[in-house]
């Protein structure tokens, strides 16, 4: 069965097409470059919980996984823990204003984590076409832990990574997707940061990147001042600054300094709320958001 | 610093240790038989609910896996999903007495299974040495399915299995612990039934046994008869068994048949209130429970 | 030394990007299509000789290499050689109105083609970050040739081809560039017709696709007759027209029944002289020229 | 045809079989531990002339190689020689005390140890499910040798050892079994201490064991007294140990101090006198006879 | 220190090199035709026996090795194992003529084929830089054997060969070197006859050359006739002679028509007291000898 | 079909041969002790104008290849590029007595080298049955130059090196032909000295021997006296050398310098009109030529 194309449909079709053939080119030296390397994205915030941004995301995600980049997702889940806890009437317990998480509580965060949002964000990915896969860090035990703060419960930090496991998964092609969890020195489940989490594999891996999806534009010099939004600093900025700084993005910008003195290459603090903002970092020449360099 | 022992002392442990030795080696011919074949287990039951028999059932499966056999475990979680919907009151739905899997109860299966259940099998089975990793049929679309019944809501008949990611997880000395969902043609998350999907990931695998660990001693001829407990019965006895039995054992024998007919070489109906019946299957002459051949 | 960057600047670079991200995220399904397969691809014609044309082939070329499928490019180069001779004053001889390859003219030939036009492709691609290494039919015997006609000399019909040679390359990562000479059983250099190279070579490697670049808009089923172009037929459609057809489209699309007969799955005859023509073929739904399938 | 087991009969197989399940989970920390590593093991004595002690021996040394340990046994062969050497009617010669090694003598070594001994091991090893390689020192010049004392002979000490070609055989799977000759430099066979064969073994391929099944029960620091049998010490107590000690265990001493120092992790003189001693020692939390470390 | 060389004498020594380079060219043809190919060749006779015949076999077959051609050599021992059995004062035993292989002539059939005439051949090997190894067929079952005729003893014929220990001993660079006992059934030592063996290891190996070194000129087709020297037949005329045919020939003939029928391309039966018989076989046109093909 | 031969004939035919082997066998040595080595090759003067030397190359190469040795043959082509640019009317031009390659002189030197000369070595070594690949520096990148002096136009020095492009070639089997033009990092095409590439390519390869087959005998002390001809020297005494020296050896006499300071073994300058200089410098004891040492 023979078809045909009217000509001058298959003109415009060609117009149109042109400006996209153009764009794919423009990719290609970042693909270039970054082909091969492992690339640690700390999920959450709006990306996660927005669908379209969500979609966005999973988009992202797995062009970097077909050109040949190593994307690992690490997730946490702090909201909706916080309302699977309260749905099940677990009261919050506190100790010199620290949240103690206590055996119920650290149930909760398990079945969260691994149970809900791990599987849901390996299922859109998979939905792109990826081939993602959900670990925890009870999984080959790949994130061991000690207790943070006896006072604390089930709160850890972690002390090995099995880079083997995650190694064996980018080999075959997978897209590894990390709940923060780990397991004890006493064989218990501990609940770990997610951006630390993020952090320590990302350095245990010898990362290329290192980024963090948030709901900021970046980090400021100055909070207050929307026109210190800092596009890049080195290392040693980033001392200084965590020397005068506090609040949420404290634990993420520790992390960062953790890694790149750990031999991750680039650290970004990119905003989430944007869509394809993993995609515009990489495949960009400007970037967006903060990027931190040794 | 020099260590002394006590002649006689050495000699009465040298006397005790001699029978444990014996046994060490009673079990090389089996060790030989088997090595490098994979056993697919469906985990269950009181083996899954009794702490001292989760016990033996983890050290029975990090021994298989130590001396070169590759166990890969499939769970399901009736009972423990059963009580998170009362406890989330959720109602069951039936059609023409079948429950219906609509959208709240396939998030209390997902949640139960991959956050609780499985977690809970990967962290006990590591404890004893294993490197036990958790999968679910929506890691790499493990399980694609499409709806077993319109009426029924999301329950799955799997239709492809990914083998390349159980064989690669097995080339690496990981023992898979496998949760029955899967991945429908529609995106949509799926229930599917463990014994089942014990069954087909056994055919998909050519597993050299498929093994259900049951709460009866195996099949009766007569379930009413206790000395009609089969040892022993090849694939024509039981397709002749199936035209008459129904019952809970069903769906496993169905499986069984199923398996062996597509390439299976032995499989097993074992009682999984006795301690270690998987290692008294495969380590001893006589086997426990019943088996079927091809 | 920390930068800043006016957040009013950042906001409009991100809008403009994201039309970008969302050309990319079109291209995955073609990515992930054509992953690891082989694109044979005849180079010549204007794609060849326009600077313009020339630099979007040689991006396009790199672009797919780079996302993992494994171009092999195959040239000719009449206009050069048929410049060359003249250059030299090489008297063109006919035997039955068909043009003989005697000893000086297939001095000229190889030296045209292998040590003109093929390290010239090899450079621009290099230039676009590509890993290109030229080939002719001599290297390691690629091609090893009969004489076609006795009364054409040094005219050769390609017997035997040394695939290994080719599929080393590209699982190294190369992209061959493969200039259309081979060797005699004589010993002799013999000149092999490009466009029946490349459909040898295509069936030899069983690749996906066979691409032919010319200076048409595709085949028509009446020359005459704008409107009989064809988008696409099947392999007894074009074995219909090859009955009823002549001129310089023959050799190509005879060379394509015999490659879709041979087991590639897809061939194509595309407008070289629009820019980016192999993206828009091979990343965009409707495809552009004419497409054969078996 | 359908078999059937009495339920009680079962009952009381079941009971039987728990406490050898248990047995075999005993020994999984030390699988665990001692999975990968070599073990070489020096045998003679009566553990290789009491046909019960050599058949527990195969079974200790197929068990390791069947749970993942890599045995290498070295034998000797002293009392065979000196009967052979007798029924040939071959008069030991005596140069200052010490034993000459002439043309005739070796030519008894080699054939007793590499035509009697030697196969015989791998025959009864074999017997057991093994799959043991005899090899002699001139097989791929896996021993060089220079004499050691001009005046004895053809006796030689190793100056190189072919690593490779036991590697090779483990990679296998194979248990190689190593008869304690040397191709010397001037390419005629020599004969060397089987004692210190296996030290300068253990040390070329890093192992984690040197195991030595003696006639005795261990190291006696006093060896008239029977109470100072030394169940640990490390290479400085070793050290001290060798300055006031003379006789038959001083070749071996000598050799553990040399492995000790060049990486081997652990060495053992254990009474081959006993059952399973190999066993004994490696499963089981105390071990047997004389342990020294580093 | 600079070195110099009188110009008159360098011209000399190239004068009398230039031959030797021309005859090293004319082996190309042979060793592309036969790199990578095995060729299984027994030993034995004068070749074995004759120093410089044993010399000029130990350099052709480290050649053929070095050229990267496959030697595995299969040798007997019949002489020396009667000198052995004489010199032991064992009375040979007869039982229709046929000679019985009772206990103790296994012994001296063991010792004197493994442990003397096989290091033997493996350290002159060795010394021409070989890197050989002896193998019986104990070493990991190579042969098993049934009893050939339970009134014969310890004779066995081959049931099953291990080709994989030959296969990892060559692609390891290694020359096997096999004497030719085997594991009985009953796990005890079996003799089979060297010229059978090589012919069922060159089927089972699928080897390119089956060479027996043998103290003839060749095949006779009237053994009274001199001028009947064969120089080639086919399986066909083989199978003709071999009806009318007895003698020490015989069981030479029928283990090449077996090789030959099992896909051996080609046989040999060389004279072995001509010195280098192996090379002029291999790298000439001519050959020499009795080539059978199928 | 039955052949005969007679038997005085194969006594003669051996007889002959037998002098064949033998020197076959005088090979062994060199042949065990260049396996797996790299040797290149600088290739040009007679031995590249000769028809008979270039077979006698061809030959050489081809047998070094064979028997596991790996050669990489790197040319230039002075005198053709000369002539061909004589025949296109290309005046040369000069700054300060140097030469200037400009965009017509660049042109003719990649159409000689890359199109003429190589495909012809490539053609006459695989007409030896060597499996020779042509390569030029673009290849991939193979080598990046800088301009030599601005002066001097396209002529480059060597930056860079891409090994693994020779490297992969040399697993495959295949000999690389190199044809020394390089990539500039403007991107165009620069000459390079052929035998400064060899010394660089040597160098970056780690080669065993770099050999530069020459029109002279060796390297005079004194270029007046011929009986100052140097056998072999070491790396100081060429320093020494080189502090007087000048003319055409130059470039040659400090390749190797540089080469053996950077790691190649020995150096050759072999009188490339001695038909198998090569085979004759590698396999003879003496060695031809001057031979340079670290």
């Amino acid at each position: 069965m023979i078809g045909h194309s009217k000509p001058d449909i298959q003109k415009t079709r060609i117009a149109n097409s042109m400006g996209r053939a153009r764009i794919l080119l423009e990719a290609l030296p970042y693909i270039k470059q970054f082909r091969g390397t492992i690339v640690v994205i700390k999920y959450g915030g709006s990306a996660m919980e927005d669908p379209r941004l969500r979609e966005s995301f999973a988009g992202d995600v797995t062009l970097l996984s077909m050109v040949g980049i190593r994307p690992v997702v690490v997730h946490g889940g702090g909201p909706q823990i916080s309302a699977a806890m309260a749905a099940e009437g677990i009261e919050p317990r506190w100790v010199d204003g620290l949240r103690v998480t206590d055996e119920a509580t650290i149930g909760v965060v398990q079945k969260t984590l691994v149970g809900v949002i791990n599987p849901e964000i390996v299922r859109f990915l998979n939905g792109h076409g990826a081939a993602a896969i959900g670990v925890n860090g009870l999984d080959a035990d790949l994130f061991r832990a000690v207790p943070r703060d006896e006072r604390l419960g089930y709160v850890g930090e972690i002390t090995t990574v099995n880079t083997g496991l995650i190694e064996g998964m980018l080999d075959q092609g997978l897209i590894p997707v990390v709940a923060s969890i780990a397991r004890g020195e006493d064989g218990h489940v501990y609940n770990v940061n997610a951006d630390t989490a993020a952090g320590v594999l990302a350095k245990a891996l010898q990362a290329q990147k290192l980024v963090y999806l948030t709901d900021v534009e970046g980090v400021y010099e100055n909070v207050d001042d929307p026109s210190s939004l800092i596009s890049k600093m080195d290392l040693s900025d980033l001392r200084r600054l965590l020397e005068r700084m506090d609040g949420g993005m404290l634990p993420k910008l520790r992390s960062v300094a953790d890694a790149l003195e750990g031999g991750v290459s680039q650290a970004h603090i990119l905003d989430g709320r944007v869509q394809h903002a993993l995609l515009l970092e990489i495949f960009t020449s400007e970037g967006i958001g903060t990027m931190v360099t040794p």
